[in-house]
């Protein structure tokens, strides 16, 4: 970040493909309904949630086709609360969560916060990132194991798991008496007829070991609202949530306002235009990539991101050099910000060649960022060949 | 909970004394501010809070006299968020952390949360629940023991501690190598002159041991707003709070513009007829209590609660009896709700014939509860003498 604080002080334009953060506009109706909010108190609300959204969240469930009833949900502050509350109901401290890296960087802060130790698997890029044999899973389970925490469709890969895959690990979470928490937060984000998602809840055999987590800064381009929410129908995980979610007090509840109206919209309105922008997106960051020698990437299924392995020594190296002596050399007022992959690998050394592209930005800056992408591998000087 | 629903269907007017949710209305410029933001994408913020926040902050604790620097300051979401993370930043599982009893309740929340183990010690209504002497406090002191935690002015008993106090726990702090978590959050809530609030980061040889944490919860009445702040000059525990606060991204967004617009207020706009008020309802409520014979209660020197010890053989026996008997056997539609004290107690048995008593009605309402509460320690059917 300090290194492209000084390329915009030095007037350079950064294209910044390492951050997750939309630039999509917010619903215009959630924005609206927050700024009709004409209450005197700005009072504690439920710790649960304000019954009005959680009535519509399960109207939004239902839509999905999902049997979710009102005392399943629970809203949180935001999906990162969410991971957090899940992973302490679910383990000790010390106990054992498995997860498939790359992973969302920062379930090693919640790990850390919660006291569990993430046990990592390895995906490949070379099939996708999808899931290894059951086998190679079962491995890794110990006497200490209490969960499988994955994400679906995949942060950071793209990747969006077949409904074998989901059943797979829905039976080894039963056969082993393991919890399931599924990040589902993309849930929409999926791109392809003949690619869909499959949720965690479709697996009524085990509704007692599945826990959702779920948040709308993606879905509805509400990033900094700070809502997310958690389903389960085991009481007795919801019952710690809820122990949780007392001694917190509240969901923040002016954006519960916002949320509610943007989950009353129907998917023409939002959701489908917005998808389809993304589709475009993936497009044209994934054909300018297919282009370039030496690259190895795959189509993502979903979500907002894709991983490549790229043909170079170090991904932070390459990442630092865009930022500090690309745009010298080739006389330019522009780069680009990558995210190097290793951050989201547990295992040391892994993803050294590899960055994660967010597909953030309009289709015209992300075509220009590519191409300078293309451009840049020409000249690195830690290119491999 | 649900005997006040109860009482309520059936038309009975409940006096909510058990819950520090003011009636006092937040301030109109925080509101306005809110109403007024009109941006495109609620976006994800900074971690540590946003600037324009952090420098109204800094403005604040120097207005209080305090050293603060913006380098010292993170904004979390409430106070509940500023706990959690001291207790995990300070404290690893299993360590301890020492409190006095009656404690804020949800302390324990946190502290399993943060899988911290909390020692009470216990403190006295007969002596207004100041600290007990300094060996007693050493005494609780094991190898285990990372930090002293404290809230002053304090939640639940209105105790100030007084300079003396303060400083004998930083004197402690420095000797034995512990944190001091301060709970700041009533610091404005002082009724007296001769009576002022001690801040933990006015002792300078402690800085580095100092973790003040505050919440505008209470000041402006904004429990909703779910923002608070720590501040603390010691650079690993602000990493730590750092790292805790980059996974859970970042606080609400628009509360923090809110909440910005609350703290630009003089003294005189806001808070300053706040305490004025509340200083009537404390004398209200002290009045009628000192009436009632057989009750043991001291004037509260601050915050906006009391602890009074009641002729009663059981708080709980008494509370459940005045939503669900009381009413109807005095053939009128009112009662009162009264948090039984017991829950402020980590110690199994203490507190069983406390209450306290939340004043944050009208002085009318107030009085009204009160009278209700003299007429029902006289015919109560467990009444001790």
């Amino acid at each position: 970040m300090p290194l492209a604080d000084a390329a915009k002080e030095a007037g350079v334009t950064v294209y910044h493909l390492n951050i997750g953060q939309p630039d999509i506009e917010s619903p215009r109706k959630a924005i609206d309904a927050m700024r009709a909010w004409d209450g005197k108190v700005l009072a504690y609300g439920h710790s649960q949630g304000q019954k009005f959204l959680l009535e519509t969240l399960v109207s939004y469930y239902r839509s999905c086709g999902l049997d979710v009833n009102l005392e399943d949900v629970f809203v949180t502050t935001a999906g990162s609360e969410a991971i957090v509350f899940a992973m302490t109901a679910v383990a000790d401290p010390g106990e054992e969560v498995i997860v498939f890296e790359p992973f969302y960087t920062n379930y090693n802060g919640f790990a850390s916060m919660a006291s569990v130790k993430l046990v990592p698997l390895t995906l490949s890029v070379e099939n996708g990132f999808h899931l290894p044999p059951r086998e190679a899973i079962k491995r890794k389970i110990t006497p200490h194991t209490r969960a499988i925490l994955y994400c679906n469709p995949n942060n950071p890969t793209g990747t969006v798991y077949t409904e074998d895959e989901v059943e797979t690990l829905a039976d080894i979470a039963l056969d082993n008496d393991l919890f399931l928490l599924a990040d589902e937060v993309y849930r929409e984000f999926i791109y392809d007829t003949g690619v869909k998602h499959t949720s965690v809840l479709q697996f009524t055999d085990i509704w007692d070991r599945a826990v959702m987590l779920d948040s709308v800064s993606k879905r509805f381009s509400m990033c900094g609202a700070r809502i997310g929410h958690i389903v389960t129908k085991n009481r007795d995980i919801w019952a710690s949530v809820m122990k949780f979610g007392q001694a917190r007090l509240c969901p923040p509840q002016i954006e519960q306002v916002a949320v509610d109206a943007a989950y009353r919209m129907t998917p023409d309105e939002y959701v489908i235009p917005m998808i389809a922008e993304y589709r475009r997106r993936r497009d044209t960051v994934y054909d300018k990539l297919q282009a370039i020698p030496g690259v190895k990437s795959f189509l993502p299924e979903g979500a907002f991101y894709l991983v490549a392995a790229l043909p170079i020594d170090d991904a932070d190296r390459f990442s630092a050099w865009l930022l500090t002596d690309f745009w010298k050399q080739e006389g330019i007022r522009e780069t680009v910000m990558l995210a190097p992959a290793s951050g989201f690998y547990a295992t040391e050394g892994m993803g050294a060649n590899e960055v994660r592209i967010a597909y953030v930005l309009s289709c015209e800056q992300l075509g220009r960022a590519m191409d300078l992408v293309a451009r840049a591998l020409e000249v690195y000087p830690g290119r491999k060949t």
